[in-house]
């Protein structure tokens, strides 16, 4: 879960304790004022009893305390050369794994142990592929330049972490940067230079209103799910753009007490998004406008909270080619196709895309082939573990080229 | 909870056996299929367990088995006479009972044994009214003439319970009715002749519609969060009638899974309300076709469960005044107030009293006094536990004054 | 037509010019700033020029410039004697009169000569009323004691008249007052005693947005047309109030310019209702929150111009007694109802009503009864003649009845 | 006024008649059924009338009857060669020209003479176009082969002409297909090849309820506002589409008679817009979903009437690069520009390009540059007159292209 990564951390921090790197823990990572999204006391409790129950060390838990989870590692080859960052999710979602038994991991036992919280996105891919980069570039450093910093990030899912970290200041340095995903394609194919995920921000809002008796007295009552209801109905109808494809979704809606009540409160999840930052920004302003109105309309308070914002980034051309021409040379890798022109979807590697880039430096997104057993994000998702392999070593032969 | 009160039967059992009464229970009570807003089997179950392991004897609960609780207990005098019929309801509701030390239940230890069950609506007291008069009527059950049937009725709450009561046909044969409810009046008040209780209907709805991810396919979702959304914002929109006072309210509604889920589920509780059966049949066969045609408008399915309903009624004059002269001579009653014109609450004695009447029976509804804490349904309510001996003394009253 | 009344005027001025009454007019018969709902000044010239085309005075059509329309007669007999105060209004509506040859009007050709403007709610019957009532206080004023002051009101329909004659003073000292309506009822049948007009607010509703091309950019547009339609949905759900019946109705809604255009402009006719001046507050107070967060949310202006209102008021009892007992003298009348508990609709003699009382004096509101052909407000409207003597005849009873 | 060209094609059989063209018109020219949006009687009447007193002959007017307006004229040069077909679009719009001095058309005093209606699109300068082609085609006929189709199409505003054209077969048969809009761009330019209007649909629909009161019966209404309202958000909130832009508008409402009157009646105009054919199928087919749910939420009728409707083409590459390099010839033309990728607009010159390349033809569109005095469909529409010779010499220079 978002932000509650406190095992996974953990599990990081032990396999990169034995190589060259020197870890950034806790604080040292994220700017703590950035983070979006964060749980509540008591969800965070839960996560860190679990984590303590099966073993996490205390000093560990106490440096990670509050939710700062997620670690960077930096291997600083002491010679000159060039500043390579990546950036590996490392967080699971809140999904129950199927039990079916055609199911791979079902059948082969690896299956999610915390029930309710599923690998669904294949972040414990992503991480693995960390944490085999690493690994390489530890048994490769005497042959290596420059500098290597490794961004383990939390709370990818609802685009709440990357950019806590940009403003820690981890990019500002970065020469170039890599960040990845595995997708539904043939296992063997690399992606490179993806452009087009969509801008995006995400909202809790709370309407809170006033309770009466509905039949006894309904004029007392201000009522939190009608303005919810109204707010919900108006959010669809925001006017499409001419400049590009904009979405709006209330996703979540739970509102009322009970049947003879007037509702006095109720909890909405929202989101906008845009083909560019500009489209997002026009979506998100109309609905904090509607939302606002739709409280003012009922007399009701609103409070709304970003829980998550991803912006849009484009990949540079010159750089594309240069992971283009270095990933053809790995053995692994069978096939490297052109760019998408469309992803549906959002993701927030973006903000130290763009941070990169104001800082001069040249940014990247890979696509890594696997064949899905089911979409993301569904119970029953699963990849083939070729793809790791197939990816670290696509890394490392870009690392390879870049040397000096 | 509604047809879950099985230990508050069994207790009711144990208190009657030992007296004249014969005891009806299980599917005798109520016909089964005219039950509504029954709980789910999981539900169900639990309470069965409970009551189990809290010593409810075997043999009682399988005659109770399916949610058939409440009970019938009828004193045939053998002598001629005219045939009584009383209505206790017996169920509690859903609610947390406050734990604030100045609430009198918790400082002096009869708060709820149950957590989230409470009976803030005064039930408890009823019952044991009801037990009260049973224990005077077999006391006096020489000096009686006629026949007493005393109804324990479950699942008033959501007017859910009196109608299978009567599809029975346990009305048909009383000449003479009487059901009551503990109300905010000074204590000592006694209020016949209550008429004017809203008609009422209870449905809780569900829209089943076709999920997609709100970024990548928006237009294949087909939106129950939205049909849900667009319904209540138009339920509260239905035309007010110039026969009367109606009522509308969508009390609770949970929709969705997921932020970037265009939602495929929504479940609402709404009711309607009308001074007089046909204004309620004005409000919800409109609300019925605005559910019909949310659905169709987003392309959804919706089902529509009555899961309670209530009907007005009119006491009887004639019934009203034998009742007020009655009570008048009992020395705890020290006031007999007119009949209030508006109650904006629902009941279902109501069903009971229409019946009485449909077979040329007569039958009023009163209110015992009692300075109430907090408003009834609320988790501070509580009475002061004089309208007891004031409650009972009133009816026995009454049954005296109707001796032959 | 409202406030443009100069015909109906100048013909009441010549019918009362030869009697003893002293004739007030333009300015001195009501408050101009207390006016409401006044026509523009394009409509208005138009009135103007017909009234002189058809021979209204150049002098008697200057002073009733700028909308002065109405006028006042008073008597005062010298003699000391109760102020009684009458209001007759005179106003037409915008109806374009039935053509059907079984139309009385049309048969015996006295059917509206204004084309468009039509006397469908009996207020020429009104005048007629009050001009019978001048020429026998006229006739009998020396036997009279008192003064008598004539209230020929402008601008009745929409209840936009009757509070700028109340600022101006006339109410201030009449110790009895009397309006009354001709309506549906057997004739002969007089029903003093109406207390039960509905409390009303009319208003006349313009959302200003921008337009913009709906194909090319949909996004600059500001739409008012989106932000009419989901005030008037909103309007609709208005919670209802226990404290008795409310109404509120969106009567008309003209909204864009063309199919392909953002629209720019709306504007809605509304009005509000309530059994009591505080349920229409309640009513009217909503619809003005709905009205300017509906405009919010669409990023457009709202501007709500209040054209019309009519209070609540009560009869008096003691004065209504009197009046019965008076009405009850005229050979004329042949039934005495009491006053009926329901009225759908409002008035704006309610004012008068309510400024006699505040003062110390007693008003009723009495309804003559005719049978009438189509509702008030149809086409096909026409009322018997016969009422006009019945209720002269009524009114001078009262009179007699009043002397010292 | 779409199909009350009279007076306009009268003009074009006047110029065309001493040419060599054959001329078709009346029902030769147009489907009778497949055209779309046609007036009212009433209006038509009000045309005809007008074309009468304007001089058209009666025999011409007897021949259009019944809005068959628009012509067809053919030269056939008796020699083998390319059947060329040309579409010149001749209607005006329902607009009030501005009366500003600094406005060309009022200065130099060819400002519109029908009041109300104007060529705010630029229409009268496509229909000289045609006649200058005609001039020339018939000047050259010696030294041409093939044959030469000219369509002068009534209703191209709303998209409610062309398609009635093709139907009746006009396209079948020819192998290359031209026309060509007046655009904002400097004059000289000509754009050829463009693909991409938007495909259309335009609907008026009626809800037909039942009026009531609003005070004394609001039970009784069947409100026609309140469900155009409804439809109107609901329409508005359909959602997007991840294959392309698509739009929705509702550009006029205008509901009830009253305001104190529940309405019976309201009329919208709307109109969908998709990229391609399919992308306006989905938002029109949804739309037609909630005009029918709107209307039954509230009890009321409703009528959808399609009176427009336009399909998205493509311009055929290999005849786009032949005309590319005609014009160039030109020495009028000043500059050829690459097509524009998206055009907000909609036309129906598409049916034209889609028949013709179903029947195994090649089509094209083109835009003539002329700086324009404001935009398209403003009131102070203009064009400067150089555009007329540019564009008359650029097909010319096609047509002489395409000889043997």
């Amino acid at each position: 879960m978002a932000w509650c990564e406190y095992q996974t951390t953990a599990y990081i921090v032990e396999k990169l304790s034995p190589l060259s790197f020197k870890l950034f823990l806790g604080k040292d990572v994220s700017d703590s004022d950035a983070r979006m999204g964060l749980p509540t006391q008591e969800e965070d409790q839960w996560h860190v009893d679990r984590a303590r129950k099966n073993g996490v060390p205390h000093e560990l838990l106490e440096k990670m305390k509050g939710n700062h989870t997620g670690l960077v590692a930096q291997l600083d080859t002491g010679k000159p050369g060039k500043h390579m960052a990546f950036r590996f999710d490392i967080d699971a979602l809140p999904i129950h794994e199927t039990q079916e038994v055609e199911h791979a991991p079902v059948k082969n036992q690896f299956a999610s142990r915390h029930n309710g919280q599923m690998h669904a996105c294949g972040h414990d891919g992503h991480t693995s592929i960390g944490l085999g980069v690493a690994h390489l570039l530890h048994d490769l450093k005497d042959e290596l330049t420059g500098t290597y910093t490794l961004i383990f990030q939390p709370a990818e899912e609802g685009v709440r972490g990357a950019k806590s970290i940009v403003q820690k200041g981890w990019l500002d340095h970065a020469d170039l940067f890599l960040a990845g995903h595995i997708m539904h394609q043939p296992e063997g194919t690399i992606v490179p230079g993806i452009s087009s995920s969509l801008a995006t921000s995400k909202y809790n809002v709370v309407f809170s209103g006033v309770s009466s008796h509905a039949g006894a007295s309904p004029e007392t009552g201000q009522n939190a799910l009608f303005a919810a209801a109204t707010a919900a109905t108006q959010l669809y109808g925001i006017a499409r753009h001419s400049g590009g494809a904009t979405r709006i979704n209330v996703g979540k809606l739970i509102a009322g007490n009970g049947r003879n009540i007037i509702a006095d409160t109720a909890y909405m999840e929202i989101e906008t998004r845009g083909e560019t930052n500009e489209l997002n920004e026009y979506v998100s302003s109309k609905a904090e406008k509607i939302l606002k109105a739709a409280a003012d309309m009922h007399d009701v308070q609103v409070s709304t909270e970003l829980v998550g914002k991803g912006i849009s980034a484009q990949s540079d051309d010159i750089w594309n080619e240069i992971v283009q021409s270095s990933v053809s040379d790995s053995t692994y890798v069978t096939h490297v196709s052109p760019a998408f022109e469309k992803i549906g979807g959002s993701e927030d590697a973006t903000y130290m895309m763009e941070r990169v880039q104001a800082k001069g430096g040249l940014a990247t997104y890979l696509l890594y082939g696997s064949t899905l057993s089911a979409a993301h994000h569904n119970p029953a998702f699963d990849y083939g573990e070729g793809v790791l392999a197939i990816a670290v070593d696509s890394l490392i032969h870009i690392v390879l080229n870049q040397q000096i």
